[in-house]
């Protein structure tokens, strides 16, 4: 069993890009940007932009965070992206969600203009996905391809399951791995809440992904010998014995499932490094105008 | 064994959609109108065309068929386009495929203006779907999904096997029956070319959508008693007895699977003459605003 080490890898990337970025500024080409817009004072998503703006900085890009309080207006929150649309600097920005219940989501996210949507997740670069034309792929499903590829793991012919059909994991890694493409070329079925005996379909996959969110959902008994599993789920359990008084689990029972895996990531250290990674990826491209010229 | 019988429900919905539009007129609205651009000779896209236009007509759109020469350049189809989407009595307009060789398909469809692209091929709209906003849904997924609809056909929890990965069957199938919704909630398995043993994963299926375009290729043995089974291919076969020399056949071997399932599509007769009728409904969602607003 090897583990998918998505600690090792971010930092790997990180280092690719950062010899990336001295490349282009000794060229005297333009200094990538990614400006994070974040509302009100969730902890969790201050840790999250935290941690993009610190590697921005590691890797030499410019990063500018933009703070606006809880009570922000949806209009107010529309003028700022269309101000960041119109920021010849920035070549690519987010707006971390959740967002305040006075804002429509889905809103803000139309209105960011797809060539500096680096999250993926305007329609415009979801469809450019599914078409397989140049785009930026979000987060997570670019940092599980990334390590699909890294571990140079077999796909084509392969079965996949994806439990799990959310907007930002499942439904486009189902999409990804089916593709004519490496990785892809999986014949792919996606579980979720609906489906009839999970277990029926783990069984039979060569490659499980987990992203349906409920700690330790995935036995030992649901996976066959030497399958790849991924485990997209991390949630806070409480935890009397820890400090924190709370652990990180997985969707994935790992101390049962990883005996019989090849491969298999473990939580957190796999998928959560890997989405700081495909941002600064995405920004890049931006910058360099790989997806819209 | 029952009969899906898409031309039928087609000449209903048309029906429908010509007292939509009667009404509309009567309540002084705007008349929707479809345009058709129509490059080179092509035998069946001549017919194609023919048959959108006659649809139009029958049931009360004004339509405009746009004719360019073969050899028309890509700069002057662009040209054609951008009038059509700059033209306000037009709601929606289609570019028939495919295209010449000196012209880019992709550049085509994406200088669309995503408002009037009842095709539903802007990317915007593919990704729309995937995301659940509301979109132009592309005809031949949405004459399968009406077809379900209309014969109440239980999918949620149901196995369902799509045959084909093509962006406007396979692929935009697998999704829409994997979402929440109605047709949806299936637990969806896409096959394809590198899918090894295709029969073990129809075997299980409640649904199957064989859209590979291999004529007779779902055969008996591959399809599990009381399985709903939807033929999407159209293949002209040599046949020495019919008078026009050839015959069409579709990717179920019909004879042998139909006594085996609850209900199947006839080729021709089944999804083929939906595809209009999808045509016509997004042309008066477009009219209507309700898309885009």
């Amino acid at each position: 069993m090897t583990l998918l080490d998505g600690k090792k890898l971010s930092a790997e990337i990180k280092e690719e890009i950062k010899l990336e970025v001295e490349k282009l500024k000794r060229q005297g080409g333009k200094t990538p940007h990614l400006a994070a817009v974040l509302v009100g004072n969730d902890g969790a998503s201050e840790t999250y932009v935290a941690n993009k703006v610190k590697s921005c900085e590691y890797i030499g890009f410019k990063s500018t965070l933009v703070r606006l309080p809880d009570s922000v207006s949806e209009k107010d929150l529309l003028k700022k992206v269309n101000e960041l649309n119109n920021d010849k600097d920035i070549d690519g920005f987010i707006v971390q969600m959740p967002l305040p219940k006075q804002i429509d989501e889905t809103k803000i996210t139309l209105a960011i203009n797809p060539a500096k949507d680096v999250d993926g997740f305007h329609p415009v670069n979801v469809g450019r996905m599914v078409l397989g034309q140049p785009t930026y792929i979000s987060a997570t499903p670019f940092g599980i391809i990334k390590l699909l590829e890294k571990y140079k793991i077999e796909t084509a012919g392969k079965n996949c399951v994806v439990i799990g059909r959310s907007n930002i994991v499942g439904t486009p890694m189902s999409i990804l791995l089916s593709r004519n493409a490496y990785p892809g070329n999986c014949t792919v079925t996606l579980c979720h809440s609906k489906t009839k005996d999970i277990a029926s379909f783990t069984q039979k996959a060569d490659i499980i992904i987990a992203a349906l969110g409920k700690p330790e959902f995935l036995t030992g008994n649901m996976v066959k010998e030497g399958a790849v599993v991924i485990d997209v789920g991390i949630t806070r359990v409480p935890d009397a014995s820890s400090k924190s008084g709370y652990k990180l689990k997985g969707d994935v029972m790992f101390d049962e499932v990883a005996p019989r895996c090849s491969f298999i990531t473990p939580v957190p250290g796999g998928v959560g490094p890997m989405t700081v990674t495909a941002l600064l990826g995405n920004t890049l491209k931006a910058c360099r105008k790989e997806v819209y010229s």
